[in-house]
């Protein structure tokens, strides 16, 4: 079997098969949330990791800095996901061999402007040699709670009849990406959307007050990451495609497909909430549709005909 | 500036200076020591993260499962050198395209007979493409507590005229890397002292519980290793060859290379601890030398003449 055919999310539900059975009582939250959520005495913590790979995450168009806000930013859109609050993060970097020190230097300074703008402590790391640099970050957070009980944004927290909505607009990422691999002069909104995502941690923390309990940031693609929330709750969705938030940028530089990469486009780092329709109408987000009965996720257009995509979203196993 | 001008310590230390200037209050120990300590209400976290990348950490000579158990072990290691309990880690991989799934599944096996073995729960984790494969640990602890004091083994807390200890036998690992690299049959406790180290945990918690407040764990090589605890204590070391000890099984293969080994070899991860000659002398632990006025670490022979090496132990960046 090679992991091309078993996909990322394959290869982790099996990996994940062959671990010790039985969860310790501390564990709240596992593998399939965007983060951990683990009790410590009264207090419950959120552990996330993500890496960006040379070549895979990013190429020679991108600068030293933003890959090095990038990473610590989609970090914490993860913790935004859930609701929490960054404490700390932990830095492991891959070092081409006899690379000119001055790039990490400038990668290094990128990562720690999106500290300082978030608050999080670097309190450790590694540095290993390799092939291609990489660098991976692991960050710590804190749930809100109420008395002992986390409140969270789980991925398995919808319920038939939720309204789904999405905070900012969807689809700049990519838009932004796909000007500069086409060699055009990106929009300059659309390019620092792509490099320098904002995550939504204030959002995030608003939903929980409000009372929301499920949520996912868009990673991988609006299609596939609100299929994890169907999967996970056991329900499906109806996405009404003209109301998909789409900024004036993405629809100057790509009228026709700019709804396409809202949905399916990722890397937008914008929260997706699901919950009750009267709780998101008092919230600044979008609503976009509402969960079913069922599973999977159904893009509706304005006639009520189901639009089809080649693919939901990223994965980074497959080619 | 290259990073093989600087190695890793250097690389270190510099990249740290870019980062966020004063701590937050909830630090009580970062960058530089075997983990980060961090308060979480009443108590404290330890937070550590390694690395091991293809042909760098481990070749074809490796067995998946030993890679799995052996990148734990040695992140449980860090855990160990502060005296704590490991809680729960984040496992990334770095997966070539179109590898085979199995050689994942069998490095997952042995990381979960690691994870089994110490108690620790994987909760989460990341999967990225790469040319090298490459797996990545982030290990959560926690520290012993005097009421609000957390009681953790530091590298800064040597004092001159304590006594340098260590655990089990040195230089194994590094015999028994060796011996596969040179196409012999190795011995087999050799060899599983290289791709299966056992993390001092137990000892680590003892070395606390007996009042001793200063450890490190020997990964890079002890007068490396050693070399972190002077620089952080503002002690130096002096190490007498003759008291480090060596396994019958590493004599028998290495009689002239033995002492060097043990002294610079390296990925041992027994623990270096130091403190009261009284205390230590009711520990099952070798003493070794004792720290001194000054800094640096000497070794002398039994005729108290030094002795030089050309390496204290392992940089990653250096060639």
């Amino acid at each position: 079997v090679k992991t091309t055919d078993i996909g990322e999310f394959g290869l982790i539900e099996r990996l994940a098969a062959l671990l010790p059975k039985g969860a310790p009582p501390e564990l709240v939250a596992g593998i399939g949330d965007d983060t951990a959520v683990w009790r410590v005495g009264e207090r419950c913590l959120l552990a996330t990791t993500d890496t960006m790979v040379e070549d895979e995450h990013f190429d020679e168009l991108a600068e030293w800095p933003d890959v090095g806000w990038k990473i610590l930013a989609v970090n914490l859109s993860d913790i935004a996901a859930m609701g929490g609050t960054p404490l700390f993060g932990l830095v492991t970097i891959g070092v081409r061999p006899k690379m000119r020190v001055e790039a990490l230097d400038a990668l290094y300074t990128g990562l720690a402007e999106c500290a300082e703008r978030y608050g999080v402590a670097i309190v450790g790391g590694d540095v290993v040699r390799a092939r291609q640099v990489s660098v991976t970050v692991a960050l710590l957070g804190e749930a809100r709670m109420a008395g002992r009980r986390p409140l969270v944004l789980r991925r398995g927290g919808a319920k038939v009849g939720d309204a789904i909505a999405v905070t900012g607009t969807l689809g700049d990422s990519a838009g932004g990406l796909r000007q500069m691999q086409q060699g055009e002069a990106p929009d300059k909104r659309l390019r620092r959307r792509h490099y320098r995502p904002e995550p939504r941690l204030a959002e995030g923390q608003a939903a929980v007050r409000a009372g929301l309990r499920c949520a996912i940031d868009v990673s991988d693609g609006l299609l596939q990451d609100l299929g994890h929330v169907c999967e996970q709750s056991g329900v499906g969705a109806v996405v009404r495609w003209e109301d998909v938030p789409v900024s004036k940028e993405l629809l100057a530089a790509y009228p026709r497909k700019a709804a396409e990469m809202a949905l399916t486009g990722g890397e937008d780092y914008e929260l997706v909430l699901v919950g009750r329709r009267a709780v998101l109408s008092r919230l600044p987000v979008t609503i976009i549709g509402e969960t079913v009965e069922g599973s999977g996720v159904r893009v509706l257009d304005l006639d009520g005909a189901e639009v089809e995509f080649a693919s939901p979203g990223w994965d980074a196993l497959r080619l």
